[in-house]
């Protein structure tokens, strides 16, 4: 039996040998042998775009984004006006944070997380939704992992997930692709390859394209996909200009074009 | 120029002709002609296993989702276990909550959501995490987008996201797979597909298992990919016993194997 107020003992109803047991969060066993100190990264999304804070951060990722003290953050600029929604505890001037780019090496993140080890807190945010999904946040986790460390990734927005969710389309399969290529008849090339790919293994597409480009994208879907592939657009998600439609590409030709101009969009489609 | 007050004031700098613009939300244009009833499809994600709804939920999603009286569910039990968290503002045998079932048929779907046309508010709830996502939900809301009706995402909980969050392996691209045939061979012939695939399109893939064959998975990933792949292990997240750790498949080998067992879990896994 574990030892009582366990986080494993009203999970495991057998005993279990003590040295196949894994580690319960922030003890997990280094190669070395000794236990990790409870250093934590936490992983916290910021919105999408004008919206009121409590509509898409739960209380409690809130009330953790406002009393940490130091942050890795894509952009320092929306870090801070992250830090204001969430009511920072601190003077945001009072807060570390470090800001990523892809450029950013190897040796200069392991310094930024470095206070793990001394059992520290450090949050991780992207420019927009989700850290480490669709940005260069992902490398500062995977160090932090190697370190034997905590990761702890918050509930937040992120409009791939809830395009997926709004879109109709079937969610027991889909890939994500980023964005297709730049030139045209590659991406018509790609466009097609992905449609095939959604025929064979039933899976759902999405897709993501520069803002003012969204416009060309859409006419580009219509002319490359069947008539029968339903299309999900998905603008300016959890935005007072939230709007969501699913059609097939036949019905989207009969219809006004949405207007996509410069407004965050997800792509998403289904072949018959 | 919009109407003073019009969601698309904010964004649109230029005047659009007035029939290019996409309706806003709840007002969208039937290919009849005119504007539908301001119905709402809501879509509510709910927790997955033991936590403060606090720690995943939106305050306003949670307020919503109090006031609402009619829903459509997976699971009634565990629909009614989440209006007692979310504090329902009447008394739950009060509310209609109907039970969605894959062999429920489409025209018993299009009776459920008939109030929407009248500009009624449904609630549409998973047995755990984001409802049309993994689940049969994806069938309502394809009915709702038929009928012109609004579609309203919330933010909430989903393994898969927070999964890929905090596996540190690339999210730029990634492919949700559902389930691994049960097979052993196809099993360990599929995983390597994947594998491939994962090597060509620097993909993360991603698939779940029955919790009581989680202890099987981990060992078939061990023994069919390859030593420099990375493996993400993600279990029972957000709740107390959340477990996430990545390392080479490698690195996996020489470690005690995760108690996984009964819990749900996630895997990810990225080729080197």
């Amino acid at each position: 039996m574990s030892a009582p107020g366990s986080p494993m003992s009203k999970k495991n109803s057998t005993p279990t040998p003590r040295l196949r047991l894994a580690a319960p969060r922030g003890g997990h066993l280094l190669p070395g042998g000794g236990p990790a100190a409870k250093g934590t990264l936490h992983l916290i999304p910021v919105g999408l775009g004008d919206a009121p804070v409590d509509s898409w951060l739960p209380a409690d990722a809130r009330a953790l984004a406002a009393r940490l003290d130091t942050y890795i953050a894509e952009n320092a600029k929306t870090a801070r006006a992250f830090l204001k929604q969430v009511g920072a505890v601190r003077p945001i001037q009072e807060i570390t944070i470090h800001t990523l780019e892809a450029r950013t090496d190897a040796s200069q993140l392991r310094e930024w997380i470095k206070p793990l080890k001394a059992g520290a807190e450090i949050g991780l945010v992207s420019e927009a939704g989700c850290p480490a999904v669709a940005d260069p946040g992902a490398r500062v986790v995977d160090l932090a992992h190697a370190g034997g460390h905590t990761v702890k990734p918050w509930v937040g927005p992120s409009s791939i997930l809830l395009g997926l969710m709004a879109s109709g389309l079937d969610g027991q399969r889909f890939a994500f692709h980023g964005y297709a290529p730049v030139n045209p008849e590659e991406r018509a090339r790609q466009l097609k390859t992905w449609e095939q790919q959604s025929a064979r293994a039933n899976q759902t597409q999405m897709l993501i394209e520069t803002p003012y480009r969204n416009g060309a994208m859409f006419g580009t879907l219509l002319a490359s996909l069947r008539g029968d592939t339903r299309l999900c657009i998905a603008r300016s998600l959890t935005t007072p200009t939230e709007w969501i439609r699913t059609q097939t590409i036949a019905q989207w030709k009969q219809g006004p074009a949405p207007d996509l101009d410069k407004q965050a969009t997800l792509f998403l489609f289904l072949a018959a």
